[in-house]
């Protein structure tokens, strides 16, 4: 009986990687989830359906329209759209039983429709940090962020970038010295635009709500103030006695000295006084991070301060400090600008064990390999065997393709010596050596792979 | 304006763990990560949203019930019930560019709406590894699977469980043998509730179906056939000559040796003729695993040995082999029975930096306090640091609601000589310490903590 085939297809705005692709975005993931928990932040897990109720209790425009929402039984249900809502939840939720302040941290896939091109996905893993307090939250938790961005960043091997630094209480002071009152929201969202749209675009924007021209220029050179973090809060010190704003600019300014003491060189990190975060619920400082060759694409890790969490599901007040890296478009980012190195780490296994027999003395060469293979493994050394029927340049072939960068060969002189050889099939330097000896061989090779990601010298 | 406050739920039927808990169920996931990356498997991350012609090429009945399938705009939706057929869809789709045998191991939830019940869930995860051949697979392939399993239960400090063994071919051979016939697969699956229902009941449903009771006798005698591999192969040898049967036999002959072989003690997998695995697309080899002190919970990973992996997908033959391990449920079972090791594992970090200051000394405590974390945490022990204003008795208890097991404690005298105090919280142990002296203090605590699991000596 012929069976219809159905064309195998993925839906598009999914991300689905080849293998090889696939492990080093893993390894990517590992990087991050390490320093998450290197800093003592808890993993979280929450589910990828909920309620709608619950998912949409703040949400309204753009949003809404690209949810995946249905209905299964009598139950509204939508797929999570980021993981804050679903964290607001889980703390409201849980409080009882939770330890503040509570860090978490979490990677999971979220959904949302939007009109699929390329390099926007409808599928993407997101990776949020927060860390959350029972009515207060000291500001130093504010200083850390940066560090384990900077941590991530060069553990990763991203040597080229900018944490982005402002304070929400600084634009708001700020304004309301304008006199610029309940439009402040307004004004900033338009602001925070002038890398998008320019400078011309923003003031005849703002013109349309009402602001003066001469306003609008005070904005945009307030908002240009640059310098060392030192000079621009010495600077803005001089600009206002508003409360809000002194208080701002005294956040900013413990924020970023104690960077440093977190150990990030100050080439790494700035006071940008145009970044405000579209989103209202930002109350104090706020982060972008850039790469600084390439402003096109715009903020890879974004976050901020905010008063309060779960206003929607509880009446306690749970502020909180966090980012989050959109992980699948950073992915996508480096892999389309070439700066994955590409040196066997999208390889599944660091050797691959080949058993050299003949028909007659198969099952001894195997049994010989398959134990040279938990050998291997039990000293870290992650390896496949080789157990099909093929001809020599075709399991050497195989290697090559996976990059697998070690190829042990086991036959029947290694058997009756007690030896391994092993071939890297990089430098092509082949050796045979005593198990142990073979370790140390297969890790020193392994040493020499450098970062996951390598970001050439250029310059934008 | 007060808003209104939405009750925050979460779906029943759908994991949600509080951290500490979460933390060890990352902790068992990154075992099972381990011991598939070290046997050379690709990760693998498919959608959890593909299209219903895709998911549903195959399925009927029962499955199709439990979906969660919906429309968006034009598209017809489901979330995956399975980590099977999105692996038929990739390997069908990316088969030119991969490199075969392709191994593979996805962990990942999928949904099923499952009427709800205590230890049942709708979104769970799984974690599957498969072997696909192309056109052909080494039958040793059969013999690692259960070396897989072997490794990662002993590595969670699961001693106390059986990988059961049989061959399709076998069942098949010895059913023709009868004169079962077309009716073979209606008596596996008969057959194979054996252990849910009994002798009497499985002679009873198949004399429904025509299988007189002489013969049910003769099926059930056979099933029974017991004792060390060796002994029941050999015993099996005798049984019949049938062309499938004796062919199963020396594939369950093969294997039961070479599992020997990949180091695995002989007590820890047996030829269990009465298994079968109700699906149909299972050919030879088939495995399940029990806990030997709770067979009541069944299998808790599964999987087998099939001719085709994709063929709805694809004319091309891909013959594999595979397991599943149903983790949420092993999770859920391991808590239920309180085999999860307490001992600090739900820890989010090894150790708790607390700076004891005055306000006047605070930021220079403070700076110190920082960088020793930062010193910890290169040397790979996981650090937070204590910053908001409280009594220092809440600051201890902070530690111990989330089972830390170092505090650090940082005050003028370390500062002046330049060393740390370290405290271990279930010993009391504590000591003042030059930096790298610490660090060996917090490793040496660290490694008393035993395995994740810890099953008691008891029997069923």
């Amino acid at each position: 009986m012929k069976k219809n085939i159905i064309a195998p297809r993925t839906l598009s705005g999914f991300m689905e990687l080849l293998p090889q692709e696939q492990a080093v975005f893993n390894k990517i993931k590992s990087v991050l989830e390490g320093v998450y928990s290197s800093f003592g932040f808890f993993p979280l897990d929450t589910p990828v359906l909920e309620y709608s109720e619950i998912l949409l209790a703040k949400a309204g425009g753009e949003t809404e329209k690209q949810l995946y929402r249905f209905s299964k039984g009598d139950t509204d249900l939508t797929m999570r759209f980021d993981l804050t809502v679903p964290l607001a939840k889980y703390v409201a939720k849980n409080a009882g039983n939770l330890s503040f302040p509570f860090k978490r941290y979490q990677i999971g896939k979220v959904y949302r429709g939007e009109r699929t091109q390329r390099g926007r996905f409808r599928e993407f893993y997101q990776s949020d940090i927060d860390i959350i307090g029972d009515g207060q939250l000291s500001i130093i938790n504010d200083a850390e962020i940066p560090a384990i961005i900077y941590n991530i960043f060069t553990k990763l091997g991203i040597n080229d970038f900018t944490v982005r630094i402002n304070n929400r209480k600084v634009l708001n002071g700020f304004y309301d010295m304008l006199g610029f009152g309940e439009q402040s929201q307004d004004i900033m969202r338009i602001v925070d635009k002038i890398d998008k749209i320019g400078q011309e675009n923003v003031i005849e924007e703002l013109g349309k709500i009402g602001v003066e021209t001469e306003k609008a220029n005070r904005l945009i050179e307030f908002i240009r103030i640059d310098g060392s973090c030192a000079e621009v809060v010495s600077k803005l010190k001089q600009l206002g006695d508003n409360e809000i704003y002194l208080q701002g600019v005294s956040e900013l300014e413990q924020v970023t000295s104690l960077i440093s003491s977190f150990g990030v060189p100050e080439k790494f990190f700035k006071i940008d006084l145009s970044i405000a975060r579209g989103l209202d619920y930002y109350t104090g400082t706020v982060y972008e991070t850039t790469l600084t060759a390439h402003p096109e694409i715009g903020s890879v890790c974004s976050g901020g301060r905010y008063d309060n969490l779960a206003e929607y599901y509880t009446e306690r007040k749970l502020p909180g400090v966090g980012m989050s890296i959109g992980l699948t478009r950073l992915f996508y980012i480096l892999n389309e600008k070439n700066y994955i190195n590409k040196n066997d780490f999208g390889s599944p296994c660091d050797a691959m064990i080949i058993p050299m027999a003949n028909d007659e003395n198969y099952s001894q060469t195997l049994a010989y390999a398959v134990k040279i293979g938990a050998y291997l493994r039990e000293n870290g050394i992650s390896t496949q065997i080789y157990y099909e029927n093929k001809k020599f340049k075709g399991k050497i072939s195989y290697a090559d393709k996976l990059s697998i960068p070690n190829v042990v060969f086991i036959g029947e002189d290694e058997i009756k010596n007690g030896v391994i050889t092993v071939k890297n099939l990089k430098t092509h330097e082949q050796q045979t050596l005593a198990q142990d000896k073979a370790v140390e061989f297969i890790v020193s090779n392994k040493k020499q792979s450098g970062s996951l990601v390598i970001m050439g010298e250029e310059d934008a």
